[in-house]
């Protein structure tokens, strides 16, 4: 709606880490805001968040750098998200936008949307980009080109601040795709949360003495479980009865897969690996 | 031993697709054969190998091109490698050197070692290098370069046979492991047939209308699952037991995941995920 002469007077960003900090860049890179602050836990934080040009400003205090902006986008972990968005909006003026990146959805918006009073807007979002890399210094600036973020909209949500938010992400090259909060936690359980899971199962068990035989597709194949463990532990704990549908399903598909192979069925074996590649193919690379 | 300075007079190449195109390639621009052969089931394979530049000559007889040469390489469906070196071999003068790139060892190696008889030497080989893409236009000279190969012994493997073979790979680039079969096929159980099961198994269940939002995570993680069923079943057929012990243990650590989610064991979670991480920081990019 507003991509492409959207104009924002002060953004904040609070956490500028891997996502945050990607969110700076690309801003400043299509100079979307006039002024863009950061926030983080440490001084040396927003000391590597102004020397990576990411923020022009670094503040420690959340409350203070919220109230300061027209939008403000939350970048913490999804077990932070709520408080801070409710703490920090108490401050704010009507009209204020707030949005987040937490890849959990359900439970932040309805946290927020029950106990926001004061006319300042929340809308959820999710960018499916990301890396399992962490922190300001990995931040890149087309992170978000041409990836899909989802936004969220309930029975509640302001038109106006969806709009906005819409807008915002657009503006940093994004398509958007606006969805209801649960949609969306089923949808990233199956294509984002069960694989991470997969992937971190598969590392674990990996016999210490194969290590070094580990190829390129056993490297593909686990490349997220390197994420970080503080971040991805509450993800799961947020989206946990999707995520516990989803593996039921993959536990079934896999003791299909079981079943082929311990009666020697190699024509449905077959047949199981055809319709997996049919799939995989019709993604792309 | 022999690499740098190993000048193989004819070197076989049996199905010229992205494996055997890549040793022809890699063996072309490290001279390291006076004369490439290569065979395919049709014209029209031998005349893109020639096109390509990975062989000198074409033929579509197996067992005229596999006599001819000093040390011929089968890289032919596992399900096929075993008639194919039995019956290439009978017209083979003694000295002969044949090895292969099956991704599954101890069947092949079985089947041949108790018929070979005429002094023709056959050492299974599998470089641990590849890719989802399949056919001699994707085919890399690099390839193997500073990847593993395993080179497979057995209490009556020919003892210059095995020399000539690891030196064979080293001079393209591999670095060589010797392996007794059913060792190999257990590491590579873990390392990539469980890791390809697994990706399939997760790219199956994936909802339809869940496609377009499969992000760089999904992808990474299903990549391999894109693999040609044709190889991919007689590979699992062959590793049948392998897979289906490392397919045990993973259902297994599935379990694990489930329980913690189904308990809020979040502590738990946490561990799991962090063991799974450092795993994988292990392994590298």
């Amino acid at each position: 709606m507003w991509a492409g002469c959207m104009k924002i007077n002060t953004l904040t960003i609070v956490g500028v880490g891997l996502i945050g900090g990607s969110i700076g860049l690309a801003a400043k890179q299509r100079g979307l805001a006039k002024r863009i602050i950061g926030t983080s836990r440490t001084q040396a934080g927003l000391d590597k968040a102004r020397a990576l040009g990411i923020v022009d400003e670094g503040l420690l205090d959340i409350e203070k750098a919220v109230p300061a902006a027209e939008i403000a986008i939350f970048c913490t972990p999804v077990d932070q998200i709520e408080k801070q968005v409710l703490q920090a909006g108490q401050s704010c003026s009507p009209g204020t936008v707030l949005t987040d990146t937490g890849s959990a959805k359900a439970q932040i918006v309805k946290g927020v949307q029950a106990r926001m009073r004061n006319g300042v807007a929340f809308v959820g979002s999710h960018p499916l980009a990301g890396s399992e890399k962490q922190g300001p210094e990995h931040a890149d600036a087309d992170l978000f080109q041409g990836k899909w973020t989802i936004v969220t909209k309930t029975a509640v949500t302001d038109a106006e601040a969806l709009a906005k938010v819409t807008a915002f992400w657009q503006a940093l090259g994004s398509q958007v795709r606006v969805m209801d909060p649960k949609e969306h936690d089923r949808a990233v359980a199956w294509t984002s949360h069960l694989p991470h899971l997969a992937a971190a199962a598969l590392t674990g068990i990996l016999p210490p003495d194969l290590q070094e035989l580990a190829a390129s597709g056993f490297r593909d194949t686990t490349r997220i479980a390197a994420g970080d463990p503080a971040l991805w532990t509450p993800i799961m704990m947020h989206n946990r009865s999707a995520l516990l549908e989803a593996l039921r399903e993959f536990g079934r598909n896999c003791r299909r897969y079981r079943k082929v192979l311990q009666t020697r069925d190699w024509t449905g074996l077959e047949e199981l690996l055809t319709q997996a590649k049919k799939v995989r193919d019709a993604l792309g690379s």
